[in-house]
């Protein structure tokens, strides 16, 4: 049987000793990382056509296949983004502020590595690279607990990256990986507040609840976008047409899709049929309120629950609002904290949406579609949190360290 | 019965538009508080004395007794910190940074509020004050649960603060005070993540744990200091001696006071007698090592377990170590991460330090007692956190405060 314990006290050390190594060594044994998954692509994707067969035999989804499967271009870009990562500053080390105290002492806070990260995450073998690169680049320490379906892929990826580790000074133990699919283990990890500094939960709204349910290690909670777009009776309505396309039919599977569009009612009968129109042609379902469904006739009247739904599909639910105040409340009430859009000409209306909007990303006249790491400027991403604490938006290197104070005394004592 | 649900409601719909008022609001609203604790002066000492009466008959500890008196000098001084909190900046609406991105968007983050914090607190009364100056001024709504012991001083308080807010702009809602002395409540309330955006426990280590096994929501550990001075060999002996004894004897019963002294071997036959004896004068105990022993005849021999205490006492632990690698291991084995310090002439040794000890603030030559929001210059402390996530170390207004992207587009789609 796997020994969680052992595992954790091995990322533990690890992570004390990794914590100290300069960014050039740090590097280095990115780059190392990125070799050794070249190198080694024939086995990694054997491993992977594995998962790919067992997860047919168990008869899972297309799309879910795809989010499972490994190729060689697959590879390249995790190679590549392995590269974007080591050209990354690294964050550790920096002095935030530095201030001098009425008695002399320099009082200062350092940036420093959080410790052990425990990354769970559903589906994507690439995942299992990402948390590992921006670990080790932020000097901490990682376990590892994909998906049972993409089991294989995990196993031998962390393998592949622990061995190219071996000849590196960063001890291959900062990588561990949780072998075991049983649902218990993942519940024991969860208790380990001795040696899990933070656990970032990656995945579906049950999933990211279920792990919030059993924590007892502080968790970031990533999460879903239930979206809105506001468009207010000042829009313009091409900019809005244009934005509210992008951010339901590019990518509707992700979480910075839009799930729902609010209209202000001025301008509702004009809006609502143009918007519709484009929607329809790339086979977006009309979900409507009864305005809505008084104006679309083949509309379909949308349930108190759809207003709560994160559909993540081709479905999009409209609304006719009477002011700008009750847009607000409404998404207020059924968002989940995650990317809210105006689409005004009103300097004054965007500012009060700016500022009364609850929302890891609240934005003016664009798509919620940037909502990202790399499109924020970030660089890189291991999650976006729907929390308030420590993270809040998408999460880049920053976020996965904390701070200490540091203190420069020349004697002082207090009076 | 005291009904929690309605309570968090209606701090949950006060924080929303608390959230939103100005400085200038939110401080004519705590000026009123401060009027109001004045003007109520006798009323609260009344109440006050119901307390410490019936702590008195429990057979409460005199230091106990008096952790929870209040008396017009002591009610002026919270109506001080008032005054101070007032004068500080509001670290709300600040935008933290705002960069352009290649495609022209606005990208940044703002300061605002986290929402209701549930201040989950031990014997002294003016932290019901405190607590909640502090939230009003950062936009927070605050749900209060005190100790029964000083149950009737924390609900006169609430009142007296509550009908203050009347004639304000604030919600009396934004504070709400948890009467019943039931464990079963404050265990119901660490439950609500709907309502709750942060729990902060305040008390002995028992206390916080008891917290952190309970709380589904999230918690910002405040902890305790079982701290260490390192007197290196090459230590300044006046220095290390004032130091110690400030950190030691100042006020042992605070967590930022030492409970450990860590010697270099080389010096450890000349020093330990000096700081021995400036440590008897005032009647501490000394436990040390074996090598201690040998040194000072009359000390105790530590237990294992002596360098895991917090004694908050007259006590001390001094132990001989071999090296600063030595002393560096065992502080990051046995210390509660909260303050440590060196003392030492070497530029180097100080540098290695600060970087490789684990704990909230390191310092390098001067007393640990310094770990406090006044005097790290943050004007106000609300706690000291000892966990890595969110806050370390000494939590001012900022702390009490989360950050939201806002975006400006003109129209921008992700390609």
């Amino acid at each position: 049987m796997e020994n969680l314990l052992e595992k954790l006290k091995k990322a533990k050390k690890a992570s004390s000793s990794l914590a100290l190594l300069n960014t050039k060594v740090k590097n280095e044994a990115l780059a190392k990382i990125a070799e050794g998954i070249e190198k080694n692509q024939e086995k990694i994707l054997e491993e992977n056509e594995k998962d790919i067969k067992k997860g047919q035999e168990k008869g899972l989804s297309k799309s879910l296949l795809d989010r499972i499967l490994l190729n060689e271009k697959r590879l390249k870009d995790i190679v590549r983004s392995i590269d974007d990562i080591i050209r990354l500053p690294d964050p550790v080390g920096e002095i935030i502020s530095l201030q001098k105290r009425p008695n002399g002492m320099l009082v200062g806070q350092m940036r420093v590595p959080i410790g052990v990260i425990a990354l769970i995450y559903e589906a994507r073998p690439n995942v299992t690279v990402d948390g590992a690169i921006l670990s080790i680049k932020t000097g901490n320490a990682i376990v590892l607990r994909g998906s049972s379906d993409a089991l294989y892929s995990n196993i031998i990826l962390a393998q592949v990256m622990r061995s190219a580790l071996k000849e590196t000074k960063v001890l291959e133990d900062a990588i561990q990986v949780i072998e075991s699919p049983e649902h218990s283990v993942v519940e024991e990890l969860l208790q380990m507040r001795e040696y899990i500094d933070v656990a970032i939960p990656r995945g579906s709204t049950n999933f990211i609840n279920y792990i919030m349910e059993k924590a007892k290690v502080p968790v970031i909670e990533t999460g879903a976008g239930n979206n809105h777009i506001y468009v207010d009776e000042d829009a313009d309505f091409d900019m809005a047409r244009k934005i509210i396309f992008n951010a339901k039919v590019q990518r509707p599977s992700v979480c910075n899709a839009i799930e729902k569009v609010l209209v202000h009612k001025t301008i509702a009968d004009k809006f609502i049929p143009l918007v519709v129109e484009d929607l329809k042609k790339v086979g977006v379902e009309i979900r409507g309120c009864e305005r809505v469904c008084s104006i679309v006739k083949d509309a379909k009247l949308a349930t108190e629950e759809d207003w709560y739904t994160e559909y993540l599909d081709l479905i999009i639910g409209i609304k006719v609002v009477d002011s700008l105040e009750d847009a607000i409340e409404h998404i207020n009430k059924y968002n989940t904290k995650h990317s809210e859009g105006i689409i005004t000409e009103s300097y004054e209306k965007a500012l009060i949406f700016l500022r009364e909007v609850d929302a890891a990303a609240v934005y003016v006249n664009a798509s919620t579609r940037f909502t990202d790491g790399g499109e924020f400027g970030l660089g890189a991403e291991i999650g976006i949190s729907t929390q308030k604490l420590h993270a809040r938006g998408p999460m880049g290197l920053k976020e996965l360290t904390t701070t200490k104070y540091i203190v420069f005394g020349e004697g002082q004592i207090r009076e």
